[in-house]
């Protein structure tokens, strides 16, 4: 009976390599291993796939990518998907990684922050930056309603219908789920401390005229004050530009000030971080911890350059190396593509 | 005067980086040197772009290229000569670099084998599996012709014009050049020692024709016996399937029994060779000699895979350590594309 069914049960997923990161060279990765047939599933604190590119800069050309004299950053996240496609990759998205559990075959359990566990042969930490963390603002209390009210990304916007929502920030963001959710909830405020926004022109107009006409509250050169509730969110408290509190009664408090990516666990995990990366050997890209490889913007090495194309190297040699975790008892051929084709298994 | 002017004088081109090897590794190397405004000229042994992809599956698929679920190599050269335009590389194309003169100031000489000579800060080998070597046939005097009417390369079909000319083998190579010269030369003669060819079938099917109609002569079940002349070719001899000697007049003899790669000059430069392959530092990919780096397939280092995806990594890591001797009063300073453009100079 669906009763009995714990709401946070663990979902233990089973794979050959757990890849911590979905940005470029993760997803590419998953097309090396797959090539020596090697299962891939792949695990992201963010809400959907491609990194950096696909957080910071989705509409930006790329002009080094090889073979490309240029290529718009999300087009190029979209063709890795596709060229991965035959290798049918698994995902988590909106989770973080926050443990590792070696166990007595060597294998490891993966423990995400909303409770799936992986168990894999190897792991891949594809993590870049590492894992974007929002930037809190200096509210008293604040963390208490975390996740009960308080949330610094929208994961799934329909959780704001009929809901009373406050957004703070002046970014892209900001901007942009205000308009969105004015559809969706039964109230928007945007708190922002300036009176001009830092977004997109075309958006900040919107979010003007939609307070012009009523459909949204906005309040200018006005910071977060105070947060109140029991148990769960109940009224936040803003300080207008004259330094009166307003109080207000809300479901829903969005503080959109940005990410600033964080090495976070990972950097407890018993590897050696040099300058905020993972230090690794150049033969394969392996940390100093057996069967856990480092790949892409968060490793580091001699000569080491924080580029797409580097990434993508890695993720070739390590691939060639782990095999013998995943496969021990076959011998690993070299063989071209363009000979072998890719096939599917 | 014109008249004063030596056919062969030796043409002295100025770079900052001279790159052996037109291959894709070759041509992303500008692009990496051109971000960091260094100037490339490109030197090759044979006389097109794009090394093993255009020499030899020029249309087959590749499927490991990041970014490109499938491309035909001949479309990534062509891509990769549009993505390095803006940096306007040279190139001296048909000709092997035969020596290697270290100047006093640390800079170098290189010469091929048509007398080209090139003064580079840099020397960036990215041959590949070495130069293409034409597969010689074992013809007793057939050495001494070479360049008197013997070659092994169709470089400039014109120089047949109204010319007398026997092709030896039975390839594709071996086939289109027939149907081709069929239409310039004053007579074509193929010869091939079985009575069947491995080209493809519908050009064996028009030299089959054109024999019928007496266009060309074809002799098959045959072999190439004896040449002779007197300082330039004037007769080769045929053994036919019968035993028989043929013996034909003939202005040029073209055995066209495929090219392997041979490390050739290159190892007779000091470098550190290992199994036919240059060792390199995988912090910058440099030889053990101050100047000379080596990328592509023609490097070997623990881990080393011979993809062009790697080969591309190389190129970056190697630009990056270049610089310095290219522009020694600067700092170097890492900048993304997308945040920088890419800008000619
Ligand atoms: C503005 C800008 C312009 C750029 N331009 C270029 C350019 O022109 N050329 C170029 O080559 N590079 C460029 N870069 C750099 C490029 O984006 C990075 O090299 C690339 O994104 C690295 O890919 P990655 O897969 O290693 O990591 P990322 O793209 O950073 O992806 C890592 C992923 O791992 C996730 N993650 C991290 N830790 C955890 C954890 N504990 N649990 C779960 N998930 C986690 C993160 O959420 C993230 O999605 C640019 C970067 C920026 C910011
Ligand atoms: C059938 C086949 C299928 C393949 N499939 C794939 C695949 O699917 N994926 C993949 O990544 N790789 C594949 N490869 C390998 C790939 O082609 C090589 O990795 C790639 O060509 C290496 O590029 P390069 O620029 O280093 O060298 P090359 O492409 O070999 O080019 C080197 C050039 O240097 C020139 N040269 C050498 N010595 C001299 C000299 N002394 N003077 C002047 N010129 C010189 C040569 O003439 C040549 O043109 C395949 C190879 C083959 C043969």
């Amino acid at each position: 009976m669906a009763k009995h069914q714990k709401p946070n049960a663990n979902k233990l997923i089973t794979t050959d390599l757990c890849i911590i990161g979905a940005g470029p060279v993760g997803l590419f990765a998953v097309f090396e291993a797959g090539l020596l047939k090697m299962r891939c599933h792949l695990i992201d604190a963010l809400p959907q796939i491609g990194g950096q590119l696909s957080e910071i800069y989705p509409h930006k050309p790329i002009y080094d990518i090889p073979g490309y004299p240029s290529i718009n950053a999300q087009v190029l996240i979209d063709n890795l998907l596709e060229q991965i496609k035959p290798f049918n990759p698994t995902f988590t998205f909106g989770e973080r990684v926050e443990a590792l559990e070696r166990q007595a075959d060597g294998s490891y359990h993966i423990i995400g922050n909303a409770h799936t566990e992986i168990h894999t042969q190897v792991v891949v930490i594809a993590g870049g930056l590492g894992s974007f963390e929002p930037r809190r603002p200096e509210v008293p209390r604040l963390v208490e309603f975390e996740g009960r009210g308080v949330a610094y990304m929208v994961k799934n916007p329909e959780h704001y219908r009929d809901k009373r929502v406050i957004i703070a920030g002046g970014g892209d963001s900001a901007l942009d789920w205000t308009v969105f959710l004015s559809g969706i909830a039964k109230e928007v405020t945007l708190v922002h401390r300036s009176d001009s926004f830092r977004g997109a022109p075309d958006s900040a107009e919107k979010v003007f005229s939609l307070a012009k006409h009523g459909k949204i509250k906005l309040l200018l050169q006005s910071n977060l004050h105070r947060v109140e509730g029991n148990g769960a969110l109940s009224h936040v408290a803003i300080l207008d530009k004259a330094k009166k509190e307003i109080i207000l009664e809300a479901d829903a408090l969005i503080p959109l000030f940005g990410l600033s990516p964080k090495l976070g666990p990972i950097a407890h995990w018993g590897l050696t971080i040099d300058k905020s990366a993972i230090a690794v050997d150049t033969v394969d890209y392996s940390t100093r911890v057996e069967r856990i490889y480092a790949i892409g913007d968060i490793n580091t090495y001699p000569g080491k350059l924080k580029l797409i194309l580097c990434g993508f190297h890695e993720a070739a040699l390590m691939a060639q190396s782990a095999f013998k975790y995943v496969h021990p008892a076959e011998k690993l051929s070299f063989k071209y593509t363009t000979v072998n084709g890719v096939n599917a298994f």
